[in-house]
């Protein structure tokens, strides 16, 4: 492993294609197609390793990486944002290239894009199934019919399906509820596929969380998941995951030790300042671990990051093991969303000293 | 203004400036050497401005912090952050090209220093006045002497005083709290000079609500607010600033109109997901306000960010303001942490379309 004297993200090959391979087989199991949303990882190498799984379709959230995975070989892309009309000159240019979904809500949408764009199109209409967000509520089939009709005459933007997110069920307590959100998800979903039979729609459904738990996927023709590529600490405490499936962990110095607590080099800029509240109430921004020679050891029991600044991070251990940390050593900090530490490192270093770029600061590279 | 059609941070230069210039001239009115904290801004461009208003000494919360402003030919930084030893090869390089201050709060730093510092270099011992994040309890004389009786003996250690960091007033409820919290600082670090007047060390304080309110200096020699520079809603909410010294906002398009929210493209991987609780308890991860031809509005009454995922953003607004919204609108979110915001912005975009750079992603221009 070469030398770290700043908070870098680490990222266990091994373990991140566990978990590819495991969704792609439990999508293969219950005949879904697998696309894949690339927003966590946002690298063109580890898209390969979805390659190798034998994924060719995937989703993003922006247009900037729906270029970027084009640009990196990827042909069929869904955009599972609301389309943006500010976009629509870069939304033409990857029509060109590629197979595009689009995410529409609006049926102001479809009059712009009916006289702005100039390569077909695949169009989802959003459907909001109660994590109210955005999308059109599942129970409003009169709005979705007048979408469906306008998009009928439209000879460039073609009607895909329904696309939903559940995101709540990251709010949920207990796996049950996970599961209870899934169920829901799945009766709204199939009630428009039967009203909208004639239209053959294709229903995608994606949360890590309800993709992870899940063993019904009725009527469901598509997953999106993304997070489940490294997991995170969220995912841990809603029983999605296993600690020992996160694949992503920031090595931080430790630059000072008190008597209650270490402090290291590893803020909000490096872990973004998402937490979660523990059992007893307060803010843990993220498990602690040791760095062992292949990876990192299972979290450190009582250890939790209590709280961040811009570049500090403290770190609660218990007494005995704040004892044996010295200055200079790497504490291993597991994410609270790793989408969103991802996003803010802009790499990945994995422990044969191999680095992984990142699409949002591919280029800091560059500077170094 | 050049087109905006994705999330773009604005910064209103005259309102930046004018809030330069107040804290100068603060400073010089009490006296004070004025070391602002580049932390919030990391900009070189932005660091002339401050040039012009006679600042030669700067504070950086990071090596890399001070390698960028070094090269931008600053001859005089503080790292106000705890000593990383690991970072000691880069931290020779420019201790031998300009005057470099560095923290310390352990013995054992000073020695390993001691051992491997090339040049010379001040040394600030980080002292704790009730933030308890890290630093020397204010109390504890008899460590600190310890300290400073290590320092006196190591030729290229230059003790250079007491600094701490009242970061806690961030979290008071009233401007009152801050004056006391301030008032509290003040008294710790006057023992302390007192104690080790033989030493004559600099009094060094500086958190941007102490210092926008705070008339009494007291015994401090030095301030080092950062925040400041662009304020935001976290201090205007703290009635350290009023709405119109917010010197930066993030423009977004509208993505969707909803009967009681709106969403925008501008999420946690623009703004951060810092928040503070408004009156009724509720998340407010930033205000929005109207663009104008020279700017923005003052900030919409009753409306605000809700809630944040990776790139949408929720905006509540009252019905007749969510009635003149359309798709394709930019909102202008004023942010809740300015810091946090400009690190993920990586640029910021004047009204004359300037793009000003900042040190996270000034490489992120050449693949534009």
């Amino acid at each position: 492993m070469q030398k770290i004297s700043q908070p870098t993200l680490l990222l266990n090959r091994e373990i991140c294609q566990t978990n590819i391979r495991e969704m792609a087989r439990k999508a293969q199991k219950h005949n879904l197609q697998f696309r894949p949303h690339f927003k966590t990882h946002q690298s063109a190498e580890i898209g390969e390793w979805f390659r190798a799984e034998g994924v060719d379709k995937i989703t993003v959230s922006s247009v900037d990486m729906a270029k970027y995975f084009a640009d990196n070989g990827w042909k069929d892309i869904t955009i599972a944002f609301p389309f943006n009309k500010l976009e629509i000159d870069e939304i033409n240019k990857l029509a060109e290239k590629i197979n595009l979904n689009l995410l529409l809500i609006h049926e102001e949408s479809i009059r712009f894009l009916a006289k702005n764009i100039k390569h077909e199109v695949g169009i989802f209409i959003k459907i909001d199934c109660g994590y109210h967000r955005t999308g059109i509520p599942a129970e409003n089939h009169e709005e979705i019919n007048e979408l469906c009709s306008e998009l009928s005459i439209q000879s460039k933007l073609k009607f895909v399906g329904f696309l939903t997110h559940a995101g709540h069920s990251y709010h949920a307590s207990s796996p049950k509820e996970i599961l209870d959100i899934h169920s829901t998800t799945l009766s709204c979903m199939n009630s428009l596929k039967q009203e909208f039979s004639h239209l053959k729609p294709i229903i995608s459904i994606g949360d890590t969380p309800c993709c992870s738990l899940a063993e019904n996927f009725n009527g469901v023709d598509e997953i999106r998941p993304g997070n489940f590529v490294f997991y995170d600490v969220t995912q841990f405490k809603l029983s999605t995951c296993e600690s020992k499936q996160i694949a992503v962990g920031l090595a931080c110095p430790v630059v000072a030790v008190h008597e209650d607590r270490a402090v290291i080099y590893g803020g909000g800029v490096h872990l973004s300042k998402e937490f979660i509240l523990d059992e007893a109430g307060n803010r843990n921004y993220g498990l602690a671990a040791k760095l062992n020679h292949h990876g990192w050891n299972a979290p450190i029991k009582g250890a939790q990051v209590i709280s961040l600044s811009q570049e500090h991070g403290i770190v609660k251990l218990p007494p005995a093991e704040l004892k044996k940390l010295r200055l200079g050593d790497l504490l291993v900090i597991l994410p609270i969303h790793s989408c969103m530490t991802a996003n803010l490192m802009g790499s990945y270093l994995e422990f044969d000293g191999t680095v992984i770029e990142h699409l949002s600061c591919a280029c800091r590279e560059v500077d170094r």
